[in-house]
C-alpha cells in the first residue's frame, strides 16, 4: 500500500486485513474444521488435535507463505502446505487430515468473513462516536440560528442543531443497516463442492453448522454455495455508508470555507487543514468505483480472474470506510461554531433568524429519537 | 432514446418513464396533496375540489410541458404552471393553492417514487416468472448428470436441476431484498423546507402522513428530510438483482458455446442467436456504472447538477433490470437442455454419472423450499 | 429517452442518433459499398444502381425497421432484409447483391462511425464558441482583481482574466485531442471476416479503401479487424473533455454562491439557476461511469451483450459531452461579472488587489497563444 | 497493500511507489530546484550545495517521515521539515532556501510525475516483451489452421498465427499510444501561485524550464498551471492497455477450456491454473473502476479530498498495468498450442482446414509491420 493510500485509511483496519492476521484467520477456521471433524467422527480426535494444535499464528513463517502466495497465484494452497509441514512435525498421521474435503476458495472466503466482521465492527464503532457527537452538537445548537442551504443556496433559517441532527439521522440509519448486511453475509463456507458430502458420511451439512456455530458466522445452508450476492450486498452498504459520511463531510467542508465561515475543523493544527473532510470525500470519490469493481464480478463469478479481483477491492473499500468513519468521529467532537458569522450571515439577507426556534424543538425531538441508536455495538453481535 | 438503448429494454418499462406517465405521476401528487390540505382546512374545499379535477393528464399539453422543463431546467415549474393555467379556466380563486406549501425536488422526487413503484411491480413480476421457470426445469430436470464447473472449469459431476436451482436462488433471495429496500425507498417528500410547518399552521407532519397513505407511499417522518441514501441503497439492490441475472445468463451463455453444446436458448428463431443472454449481460455491463453514478451524487447531494444527474440515471436503471429480468423469463421456460451431450462431457473426463442422484436429492430439497418465495407479488403491496 | 435525460443533451445531438438518422447512415454504407464493389466488377453494375438508388432514408419504414430489430435483438438484419425488399421491387437480379460479403457488425459499426462524425463536429463547434467566449471574458477582464482560491480557498490575488485564461487553455488542448482521437477512431470496417476476401476476389483490401474514401473515414488496414481500442479511446477523450468542462462549471457554480457572489450566470432568467452549470455538472458525474462501461467491455469484446451494451451507451456519452459544451458555449458570453464584490472579498482579507497587474500581462500574453486554437474546425476535417 | 493485492502485481512496481521511492523522488525535486535557482541567482551557491548535498534518501529516517506525514495529511509538510532539519546540521544559512517559492502540491506531483516515468517504463518493457513473444508464436503457427469466433462462436476457419497478429496488433498499438501519453503528461510543476514569479524575481519560467531539463521532465508553460487533464488522459491509457491485455487474456482463457483445449498457459505447474489470465482478467475488472475515479475527481479538481483521492488511486492503475503486462509476457512465450485439438474442433463442424492458408500469408505479412514496433524503448526516453 502506497502511502497515499495508507493516509486515508486507519492503522487498526490495515492491521485487520495485514498479512499476520489473514493468515491468523485461516488458521482459526482450519483448527475449527478440524475439531467440528473430529466430534462428528470424521476424522480421529488425536489428529484435530495437532491440527489445532498447530493453528497457531506465531508457528509460521507468514512472510514465507505470502511469498509462496505470490508464485502460486492463491494464498490458500501455501498456507495449507505449510499447515501440513507443522503438522507432520508432531504428527505424521494426522496430516492427511488438514484442510479435509475443503476447497481453497472455502477457506479464503470463510476467512475473509472472519476479518471482515471485525472490520465492521471497528466501523461501527467509530460511526456510533460519529453519530454520538453530532447529537451532543445538535442538543449544544439546538436553536442556534443558521442559514440552510437545501440546493446549496442560502434559503430560509433553520438551527445548527437541526442541522447536526439531518446528519446524525441517516449515519444512524447507514449503521444499522450495515449491522443488517453483515448479518446476512458473514458466512461460513464448507461443503458447496459436489461429493464432498459423500466424504462428510452424509453429514456436510452438520460441519457447516457447527463451523458456523464455532467461528460465530452465519450458516448459508445448502441454498448458499459459493453465490455471493449477499456479500456484495455488504459491500453495497459499506458504499452507502460511505456517501453519506462524504455528504456530511461535503457540507462542513462548505460551511468551513473562508467565505462562509460558519465552521471549522478544530483539533491538532498540525494535522493541516480539514483533514476530516479529506479524508471523507477522498473516500467518497472512490468508494461508487469500488462498489462497481465488485458489482462487476457478478456475473463473471466464475471465470478466471474474477474472485482474485474481488478479493483485492475487499479491504480498500473497508480501509475506506474506517478512515471516512474515523476522521468524522475524532473531528466532529471538536468542530468550531461560529454562531456570531452564522447569525451575519442570516441578517445580510435580511431574513428572521428567530426562526431558528421551531427548528429547535424538532431537532430537540430527533434527538431523542437518535439517541438509542447511538449505542456502540458489541462487536460480537455484528454477526450474532 | 436510442435504439440500440431501446432493444435492451421493454415497452412497458418505457412506457413508465414515459412523458405522459411523468406528467400523470406529478397530477396525481399534486391532486392527493390538495385534498389533503382541504381535509385539515388549511386550503378551501372548493379550490381542492378544483385542483383535483383538473389534475387529469388527458388534459394538459405534455409535449408542451416537456418542451418547457428543456427551457427551464425542471420539470416542475412548467408543471406546477400549467397546472395553474388548467385550474384557472374554471376558478380562479384555486390558482394560489395550487402546490401550496410545496417545493420543486418534493413533487418530482414524490412523483418518481410513484412511477419506480410500478416499475419495481414490472420487474418483481417478470422475476417471479424466471424463477419460477427454473424451479420446474430443477424438477424435471432433478437428476439429469451434468459436468460441475465451479470455476469456469469441468470438475465433478452434478445435475442440471441441482444448478437450476442454484440459478434460482439468489434470485428468489434478491427478489425478496429488493421489495424490503423497495418499501423502505418509495417514500412520499413534503414539508422538508423551513418554515413550511408554519404555513401549514403547525400540520405538516399530518398533510404528509395523509399524503403518504393517499398515494400509498411511505412516511418518511421528520428524519426523511431530502436523505436519499435509502433511495440509492434501492438501486444497489436494482444493481445487484442485474448481477445475479447476469450470472445465470453468463452461465447459460457459456453452456450454449458450441464447443460445451449443453444448452440451447429457444424461442423464436427470428430473434436471432443467444438473445435473452445478450441482453442480461449488457444490462449487467453497464448496471454496475450506474450504481456508481449514484452513489457519487451522494456527497455532492445538494450541488447544482447533482440530483439532475441522478433523475437521469435512475430510468436507466430500471430499465435494464426489467430488460434481463423479461429477457430471462420469456427464454428459461424453452430452454433446450441436450442430456445427452450432458452425459457425453461427463463420459469424456471418465467421471461417474450415478453422482447426479445425491444432487438431485438436494435440488429437489430445495424447490420445496423456493416454491413459496415464487408467488408473484401484489404490485400494491410493494410500498404497502 | 426519459425527460429526464432530454433536459442534459441539446436536440441536435438527440438528432444524430435518432432511429431515422441511424437508417440512414446504415443506408448509406450500403450504397458506398455496393458502389465500391461495382466498380471492381465484384458485382454488376446495374444492381449497385439499384441498391444505391433504393439507399434512401424516405423510402423506408423506419419505425418498422426499428420494432423489427426489438425482435431480433439486432438493427442490422432487419435493415438489409428491408433494403432487399426494396430492391426487388424494382430489380430482382440485385438482391443477391445486397450487403453482399459484409457482417452485421460492419454495418453497424460503420454507420456509427458516420453517426459519430457529425457528433463529434456539433460538439467541437461549441467547445469553439466555449474557449472563444473564454478568451473575450480575458481580454476585457484581464488585470480585474480576484481571490485565487487554488485549493478551494483564497490564497493570494489574480485576475479574472487569468482564470478565464486558465479554464480556456484545457478546453482548447481538449478540444485538439479530441481531432486528434476522432481521426483515429472513425474507421470504415469491412472484409474481417475470414473467407471474405476470397469472395472479393481477393480484393477485400481495396473495397475497404475505397469504402473509406467514400465515407470520409479511416481504412483500419489489415491490423484493424474488428479491434475496439482507438473507438474506447475516443470514449475516454469525450470522458476527459467533459471532466474539463465540468471543472470550469464547478468552479463557476462556486463563484455564484451568495457567500462569493463574484459571478451569475446571465441569460433567460426563465430558465432558473445557474442552467449552464447544473447540466455541465450533472454531465461530468455520469460521464466517467459511461467511460468505465466502455472500458468494461474491452475484455468480454466478442462475449455476448457486450458489442450491444457499447453501442447503448456510446449515443449517451456523446450526449453528455454536447449537452455541457452547448451548455457552457451559450453562458460563458453572458457571465455577469461582478468585479466590485470581487474587490471587496480581497480587501476583507487584507490582500493587495494590484497584483492582478502581474496575472494581467501573463492572461493577455496566453489569450494570443490560444487565440489560434479558437478556430472552429470545418466538420468535414475531422476524419480527414 | 493486502497479499491480495499483492499478488496482482509485480514487485518491481510495488518497489516504484514504496515509501523510500516516493520519498527519494521528492529529494531529488528539492536538489534540482535549488541547483535551478542558484545557477539564476535567486539562492545562494552554498545554500543549493548544501541542500542538494542533503538529499540523500539515505540521510532520512523515511519510516518517521511517513508516520507524519500521517498525522498531517500530507506528505509534503513533513518531507520538507526533515530537509531542513538536515540541512541545518550543516549549514544553518541554507534552510530558508529550502523549498523556496515551491508548493506543497508542485512538490508531490513533481515527484509523482519522476515515479511515473519509472513506472511507465517498466510495463513498456513487459508490452515489449509480450508482442514480441506473440510475433514469435505468430511466425511459428502461421498457417496452423484453427476456428475463427468472431463472437465467441465458431464460425469459419482462421489460423493460429493469425489470431497471434490480431492480439498482438492492438498491444503494438496501445504501447505506441501510452508513450506518447506519457509525454505529454510527464510534467514538473513549479511556480504557478500567484506571486511566486515575483520571488522568482520575473525569471519563474526560466527556473521550471531548467527543472524540467534537469529532472527529464516537460515544462508545461504558462498554460500547464495545475491543470490535470494531461495527467488524467495518461491514466485513461492505461485502462485502455489493461483492457487490451485483458482481452487476449480472455481470449486465451476461452481456448484454454477443458472443453475447447486448444491452449494452455505453460510454466511452473506450482504456480497453479492459468495464472496470466487470472491477474490480466482481476486487473481488467479493475482499471475500468479506477480510470472512472480520477475521471470523477477533474471536476473537483480544487475541492478537499479530490487530490489525495487521485494520489492514492494512481499507483494502483499502475500495478494492475504491470501486473498483466508481466504476467502475460511470462506466459505467452511459453503458451502450449495443440494444433491436433485445433484440427479436430475444426473437422467436427465440417469447415476446410485449408482456409488457413490465406489467414497464414495475412498474418505473417503483419508480423513484418509488426516487428519494428516491438523493439525495447529506452526508459529516459518516455518523457524524452
Amino acid at each position: 500500500m502506497s502511502l497515499f493510500e495508507a493516509v486515508l485509511s486507519t492503522s487498526e483496519m490495515r492491521g485487520v486485513f495485514g498479512d499476520r492476521s489473514v493468515v491468523d484467520a485461516m488458521l482459526r477456521f482450519e483448527a475449527a474444521l478440524a475439531r467440528a471433524q473430529a466430534r462428528l467422527g470424521l476424522i480421529p480426535a488425536s489428529a484435530a488435535a495437532s491440527i489445532a494444535g498447530s493453528c497457531k499464528v506465531e508457528l509460521f513463517d507468514v512472510a514465507k507463505i505470502v511469498r509462496d502466495s505470490g508464485r502460486a497465484g492463491s494464498i490458500a494452497d501455501p498456507l495449507v502446505h505449510s499447515l501440513k509441514e507443522a503438522v507432520g512435525l508432531f504428527n505424521a498421521d494426522a496430516v492427511p487430515f488438514v484442510h479435509f474435503g475443503c476447497g481453497a476458495q472455502e477457506l479464503v472466503d470463510s476467512a475473509m468473513a472472519l476479518l471482515t466482521r471485525e472490520a465492521v465492527a471497528l466501523v461501527d464503532a467509530d460511526l456510533a462516536r460519529a453519530v454520538q457527537a453530532l447529537l451532543v452538537q445538535a442538543e449544544r445548537h439546538a436553536t442556534t440560528p443558521m442559514l440552510a442551504r437545501p440546493l446549496g443556496q442560502p434559503d430560509t433559517v433553520t438551527s445548527f442543531g437541526r442541522v447536526c441532527v439531518d446528519w446524525a439521522a441517516p449515519l444512524a440509519r447507514r449503521r444499522e443497516r450495515l449491522a443488517g448486511a453483515a448479518r446476512r453475509a458473514l458466512q461460513v463456507r464448507f461443503g458447496a463442492g459436489d461429493g464432498v458430502d459423500d466424504r462428510m458420511q452424509g453429514q456436510g451439512a452438520v460441519v457447516r453448522r457447527q463451523l458456523a456455530e464455532a467461528l460465530g458466522l452465519r450458516d448459508p445452508g445448502a441454498d448458499g454455495r459459493s453465490e455471493r450476492d449477499d456479500w456484495i450486498a455488504l459491500g453495497c452498504e459499506l458504499g452507502l455508508l460511505i456517501g453519506s459520511l462524504g455528504r456530511v463531510a461535503s457540507d462542513i467542508a462548505l460551511l468551513a470555507r473562508s467565505e462562509v465561515g460558519e465552521l471549522a475543523e478544530g483539533g491538532d493544527p498540525a494535522r493541516g487543514q480539514r483533514p476530516a473532510s479529506v479524508v471523507a470525500l477522498a473516500a467518497a470519490q472512490r468508494a461508487p468505483q469500488r462498489v462497481a469493481a465488485l458489482l462487476a464480478g457478478m456475473p463473471q463469478a466464475h471465470s478466471p480472474g474474477s474472485w482474485q479481483a474481488e478479493l483485492a477491492e475487499w479491504p480498500q473499500l473497508l480501509m475506506s470506510a474506517h478512515g471516512s468513519a474515523r476522521a468524522l468521529a475524532d473531528a466532529l467532537p471538536g468542530l468550531q461554531v461560529d454562531a456570531a458569522r452564522m447569525l451575519s450571515n442570516i441578517e445580510q439577507l435580511r431574513l428572521d433568524p428567530a426562526q431558528a426556534e421551531a427548528a429547535g424543538v424538532q431537532a430537540l425531538a430527533q434527538v431523542l429519537v437518535l439517541q438509542s441508536a447511538s449505542e456502540p455495538v458489541d462487536p460480537s453481535d455484528i454477526a450474532g
